[in-house]
């Protein structure tokens, strides 16, 4: 009844060679992924991992895809304690799931509002799990779980006397250290936003609006390179802006503002992070003394940062480096992970003691609150070697740019 | 200690002009928003909602942020049954949410690791809902819980003798439904894809790589005014593709190939989801007949749906007109609603007998396999209106258009 294609063997052997051209990364850098997941799972006493997320996923598989975007399939992932992981996924992902190393790919025809790929699920952990055994799924702080609640539990009552454990530690942990092949994206990804930001007085000036602003920066880095723009937020006032997180608005710049850019650019999966103020017209001094201040505290915290060092000693080192200039440093924390995920763990918080570690990425990312409703923030993004930070991103100008 | 900006005053005033300028949607949109949803909570005895997605969020709120991006955060609102929504979210935050309809904001310092909002949250709902009381909670098909589940688990045991209920049906069932201001947005990004894919011919040649040509349709759909590009797939191949949801390889186009583009472009909040086919050179003839195939199905369904109809009767006209023209439909859903997100409820599927209402906004997306790994597809945007189908997408042309 249906014709077959008489180019069917020709356009299948094209699919293989474009699916080679396409990885990523090594068979060996996944294989090492994957046995220190196992080897953190150990640790913990897990026989396997439930994975749910874009970045866990991944990380593990090499799958990418924004189809993410969609939120009506669950996808799930296994990391078995002693065989490669094992991929259960709605069929319509069959064929580039098809092209990571990963050999055991089990479908479903999803959305199925009758059993969305629960039951099968529950089988891979049976198969994989011996009784009494544990599955651990990240549970802890910066997740969440990428399947229907319901289906959550419809799971937990199929496993019989298996049972999930909190692995958040075991996961992040392993994803925390890069391998070099990731620190080589993400340097991908700051050069693209570098270029970026320097072509800004190219296209900027007094009058224009700050949506317009938004778009021609994201369109600027797709020329430069980026395969996506993730992220982009900012804003614009006179010496600094309310938030560090808005999308544009319709306001169009005026002279004296500082404008702020922070952009989460995309190569082959892997995230920039960090921002860059420019003056319009001129800069007014209460903004050169900010953009001084955070310069100089971002200056201290590339010295000072390393290895052995606790998240919360990152955060004393930039609140007390700014304090001490007499201003007042932002709530929150002043710089994080960064890699698959625009932010990562560890947190530059006073309660983050996450100890620092060698091929951790990093952003180093003071703020100052100028007034109510008045902020001002600056970003690098580091990967911390043995002794010291490397810069991956191009360190800002030591005085705040003007755009004429 | 602090020096307080001297142009403190001025600056706020500025930021609350904007405020209003940035407003996308009317007061009165967002009041029945939250009336339609007390009304639909009443009917399943629900005393408040607890909602955590970004779109349920934006939704309720108005709160428009790519800062989504970043998991590190939960961010809350509670639709308490007789008042208006609370917003329990990171002190990040603040400024933007301070700059929607809502008044009572409450916030925490995120991330904190000892306590990330579960007790403010919990606080809330005890304030909100009586005891004994139920608190809906979306946790069935195309949900997801967006916190960590060791924080749900704790805030279960923190709201005492009141109780989590599946609430996902009241809320898709609500925002399944568009208002004409809703439409209108999702007109506006079909309209900036409309006349990206109209300027496809002017970039693409055969030779050029598909990640150049998904860099250059994303600056496209920016200059032509989206805000953001979520969401870019698409394959290429002789006459047909893989699949409908790989980013893009660095595969060159070649003569006789098609090539498929399919876009998420958001404006205000609000995305299309449509696709487009081209010929590079010249159209085979087996692609002409795929493509005749597919326009005949969308143009029997947009002749044919009609609210009434179940979702599966809409999957069963495209099926079926699909296969008496002798070719294999794809398995999986032919279409689907659309709006905050990429793909909403409900699935044209065999299996979803949602009943289709004036209001919806839908895809119409028959698809064929043509062959073992080639496939095409073919997708419409729509609004469905009391008689007839409104096409949101301008139409694809009849016959596969060829960039020679």
């Amino acid at each position: 009844m249906f014709p077959m294609m008489p180019a069917y063997w020709r356009l299948s052997a094209r699919v293989w060679k474009l699916a080679e051209a396409g990885q990523i990364f090594s068979l060996e850098e996944f294989q090492s992924r994957s046995a220190r997941l196992q080897a953190a799972m150990e640790k913990i006493g897990c026989d396997a991992l439930l994975l749910t997320s874009p970045t866990d996923i991944f990380y593990v598989t090499g799958f990418l895809t924004r189809f993410w975007e969609s939120p009506t399939r669950p996808w799930f992932v296994i990391v078995p304690s002693n065989r490669d992981p094992i991929a259960i996924i709605p069929s319509i992902g069959a064929e580039p799931m098809g092209r990571t190393w990963l050999s055991d790919i089990r479908l479903w025809n999803a959305p199925d509002p009758e059993d969305d790929g629960v039951t099968l699920l529950a089988d891979t952990i049976y198969e994989c799990v011996p009784e009494h055994g544990r599955v651990g799924l990240p549970m802890g702080l910066e997740t969440h779980l990428r399947m229907p609640l319901s289906d959550y539990a419809r799971l937990t009552s199929l496993i019989g006397n298996r049972s999930f454990t909190d692995a958040t530690a075991a996961i992040q942990g392993v994803r925390a250290i890069k391998s070099e092949q990731e620190i080589a994206r993400i340097r991908k990804s700051c050069a693209v936003a570098d270029r970026a930001f320097a072509r800004l007085p190219e296209f900027v000036s007094a009058g224009d609006g700050l949506d317009a602003v938004f778009r021609q920066f994201q369109a600027v880095l797709l020329s430069e390179g980026a395969d996506w723009v993730s992220y982009l937020a900012g804003g614009a006032g006179l010496a600094g802006y309310g938030d560090v997180i808005s999308a544009a608005s319709r306001q169009e710049l005026q002279m004296d503002d500082v404008l702020m850019l922070d952009t989460g650019a995309v190569c082959d999966g892997y995230f920039c992070d960090f921002d860059r103020n420019f003056a319009i017209g001129s800069a007014p001094q209460h903004s050169k003394t900010a953009y001084a201040t955070l310069y100089a505290a971002t200056e201290i915290a590339l010295d000072g940062l390393k290895p052995g060092m606790r998240a919360s000693d990152a955060h004393r080192l930039l609140h007390s480096a700014i304090s001490s200039r007499g201003m007042r440093p932002l709530a929150g924390r002043l710089g994080h992970g960064l890699g698959i995920s625009l932010t990562e763990w560890p947190s530059f918080t006073a309660k983050d003691h996450t100890v620092l570690e060698e091929g951790m990425v990093l952003t180093i990312e003071p703020g100052v609150e100028i007034a109510k409703g008045c902020i001002m923030v600056h970003e690098e993004n580091i990967v911390l070697r043995a002794d010291s930070c490397e810069l991956l991103s191009t360190r800002a100008s030591a005085e705040l740019p003007v755009i004429c």
